[in-house]
């Protein structure tokens, strides 16, 4: 049985405001709230149809009541509430996404499933990037967030303190399979639809791009799908 | 004004069943429409709100009318059926991408741009595949349906007939930053759950696999997103 306040609560999770105000946020599905019980995230509630979570502690819901509270169109046999982190700011050397306003769920959740595939433990975000415990993120990373640490953080400042060399993807950049890259370095993919910003754009050092190979009328890549290239150019060495 | 037949017929345009029966689908959105104009698509009619298409033979209609015709949360300012063309079947040389089963519209949408990207005029998909006249693999294209060509057949009698190596994407086949790949080739994704099919499996002489740089517990990666690396390995050169 879940109560009126529970439910509130739950439901004001589909906004950022919220989301930082109670740190917590929505987790849905069997599988996916498993793996975030795996992890080092801390679980605050879960509301499980009867017989679904034995193992742990669960608030058990009717599918009537779990349809209140999901946010999905298909609500899933379970709905965790997880704990949100602190920001851990200490970033090991290595090879370094960062996203520079990118504004859609769906891109960041693929994203974050790509640095999980190649190894990249750190994502860096500017704080105007789409908040990684967004629902739709969380429900589109399939777990990965769990492995993936992401820190919003200013950018141009970020920036001005690394060491390693700084890539970025422009439409008129060099092209990438002719660019000599190295193992360690930081890419920043801009927003979806004007790329990287002005004053990021002044702490990048090599700007790298795509080469169109059809009809110069192609309008470009997805940021989720270009990404994907160009960290698998720095990554198949 | 838009007539209570044109509602039915247009919203019926929802369902493949009727987008097959009429030989029309929908474009929204100017932009979108533009490219479906300039192209060898055929315009069935165009309904628009007051002054955006003056150069067209438009009906008028009203927000409030746009609203109960279009498929998208927020209409756009225009709304279109064109013509279904019929099947080009002649394949010209070149590399071609195969879909076995690949069921969701945003990720035929994005594999249909990242041909247009790189030039890959054919696009080939078993009858299981989603439809390409979907209202959102349309949406997701952005015009490049206007310059790949789809072909929906049967892919175990199509692929036995082709001369090309044919490649194909699984979680278990040869590294694919250490294969030598051909610049002519048939390259065949599955679905987004199960994978390449087995009885398509059988047609493929090449299995080939990005390799996970991450720990071994990351699910996989999204077909679009494997897509479009494979894709980029062959034409890299």
């Amino acid at each position: 049985m879940v109560s009126k306040s529970q439910i509130k609560l739950i439901t004001s999770l589909a906004q950022k405001k919220y989301r930082q105000q109670n740190a917590l946020f929505v987790v849905e599905g069997i599988k996916g709230i498993r793996e975030f019980l795996d992890s080092s995230y801390v679980l605050h509630s879960l509301y499980a149809l009867e017989g679904v979570f034995e193992d742990q502690d669960t608030t058990e819901v009717s599918p009537a009541e779990l349809k209140k509270i999901s946010f999905l169109k298909t609500p899933q046999k379970a709905l965790a509430l997880f704990e949100i982190p602190k920001q851990r700011l200490e970033i090991k050397s290595g090879f370094q996404l960062v996203l520079d306003e990118v504004r859609d769920p769906g891109n960041l959740g693929t994203l974050i499933r790509l640095c999980d595939w190649y190894g990249i433990e750190h994502l860096i975000c500017s704080e105007q990037t789409v908040d990684c415990f967004n629902p739709k993120v969380v429900q589109a990373t399939m777990g990965s967030l769990t492995r993936v640490n992401l820190v919003y953080t200013d950018l141009e400042t970020y920036l001005s303190k690394q060491k390693l060399p700084v890539y970025g993807a422009f439409m008129d950049g060099e092209n990438v399979y002719r660019s000599q890259l190295p193992e360690e370095a930081i890419l920043v993919l801009g927003n979806e639809a004007n790329g990287v910003s002005a004053a990021v754009s002044e702490k990048i050092q090599q700007k790298i791009s795509i080469p169109q190979f059809g009809s110069s009328t192609t309008e470009s890549l997805n940021v989720a799908i270009a990404g994907a290239i160009l960290v698998s150019e720095f990554k198949r060495g």
